[in-house]
């Protein structure tokens, strides 16, 4: 069996938010990332990195953490009293993208490694991550792209993985108050250590790099569509609801925000801008009710082709 | 002992709606409230009304709700055993209001009942509310204003109640990840039942019909002071932290979506317009380092004088 090994997580995911923060600069054309390190008093820190009023993306952060604490509060401990008495190190790449043209879909990925040990025993770790896509006004090439990618990052390590990790993010993105997915999903996984330790690794790092993959081309396919105040309109009344998720039920900013974490790196999902409309109702057979009608609800996206 | 009424606490309840909706008309001096009425299937209905683009008010809700249920949820049950096998109502008056003018503070006002009943036995019944307010801008005069308003409002039912509803109010209004309070606060309770039914009653008119003369005087005040994008800007970006309270804390935001509530009722306290900006820190000196400075921590209000 492979050796759990956090220290070699830790460099490979400061190497891929490298490598994300290259990718998404060079498809932007002219914003740059802006890092602030941080520590964490507690033991941890990060590398909170922020590109803003590029051509493409209005607002993104690409950012990695690294947490570690002597003992798991209650919360974490009463699913698994294994965990109890054990130090702990939680690490990960978050990033959120909010492009300025409502052509590009808003976009999230995350890949993320835990471990508790204790001297003398194996220690108890796992894997998480995945990314999903949030349109506007959406093309089915590029849904069908993004979960076409998905299938393919996940194809090499079993044949239910895309199914199971699909329906899982279909699952989770879910805003209940709303009846409606997030966006059109893509992959969601968590407690991930069902195979050895170097396969596990070995399906976070396609994930991650398969992001890049699955939205860099859809940023260079709509990033020249013409949109006008209509559009833009409904682009901010949608990202509402993306508020909505993140503060009412996506576990890692609650988590993040309750246990005292650093409120703007994990903040930094929120839109740089957001409207509210009461009882907005798009109009019958126009784009913004398409999106409603199409799309905001799980379905078999590689069927369609 | 006086006899626990709810059709009364009802009837008072819609004529309040009306009485705020007719006052913040009339501050506005352009806008309309609209109305829909609803009806929900577990039992129960609302009248939500909404004023938008008015010359003073930007958006703003004044809703009055009614539900009802024969069983109340474990959650309710477990701190209130005597709860259980209840049939139950709750009603209340509830608004928000996001003024255009950034020198114009954004308010909020509850009244709201609850009683759970069973034949044969006494019912069991509360009465919650307050009124709390959010400045951009903040006037020390209008502050005082506001918490003098408050404190005559409580001072005939005791002299300590001013006081304590006030504490609450600085204790529930706070944003624990951004270590600042909402706003200047106010008044806040809730399970009022320490006075007979006609007493609790009388306090909670007292509230919410004080909440006009608490918040008309300010909007008269401010509503012509010039202001330019800067100022706009701050508001939208203190928005975003109204936002976060009343999503990540708010219980009955959180209560409403989770309970199955009329979701666009209860979110029409989110701002028409709100943005995010990574680790904003105002420039020292400045009128909006004044307000982290002087106002968003808690203090006595009414020993300025």
């Amino acid at each position: 069996m492979s050796q759990v090994n956090i220290d070699t997580v830790i460099t490979y995911l400061q190497s891929l938010q490298d490598k994300i923060c290259d990718a998404l600069e060079h498809a932007d054309g002219r914003g740059k990332f802006m890092e602030d390190s941080w520590q964490r008093e507690e033991g941890g820190g990060g590398r909170t990195r922020v590109l803003t009023n590029g051509t493409v993306i209005e607002q993104g952060g690409v950012n990695f953490s690294l947490v570690s604490g002597n003992k798991l509060p209650p919360s974490a401990t009463a699913h698994r009293p294994e965990l109890a008495g054990r130090t702990w190190k939680a690490c990960g790449v978050s990033l959120v993208i909010h492009p300025n043209n409502p052509y590009i879909p808003t976009s999230h990925a995350n890949v993320r490694f835990f471990v508790a040990e204790k001297e003398g025993e194996e220690p108890v770790w796992w894997f998480g991550g995945g990314f999903d896509l949030t349109p506007f006004y959406p093309f089915e090439e590029d849904v069908v792209h993004w979960h076409q990618t998905a299938a393919d990052i996940c194809a090499p390590f079993g044949d239910k993985v895309y199914d199971e990790h699909k329906q899982w993010c279909d699952e989770y993105f879910f805003l209940k108050h709303r009846n409606e997915t997030r966006g059109v999903g893509g992959l969601f996984f968590d407690d991930l250590n069902c195979w050895d330790f170097d396969t596990c690794f070995n399906y976070i790092k396609a994930v991650g790099e398969g992001f890049i993959d699955a939205y860099v081309p859809i940023i260079n396919k709509r990033k020249d569509t013409e949109y006008g105040e209509a559009e833009r309109q409904f682009q901010l009344y949608r990202r509402g609801r993306y508020v909505e998720f993140n503060l009412v039920f996506d576990r890692g900013t609650l988590f993040g925000l309750q246990s005292g974490g650093r409120t703007e790196s994990i903040l930094m999902s929120m839109p740089p801008l957001a409207r509210w409309q009461y009882n907005f109702t798009p109009e019958q057979g126009s784009s913004e009710a398409l999106l409603y009608k199409r799309y905001l609800k799980p379905q078999d996206w590689l069927d369609k082709t």
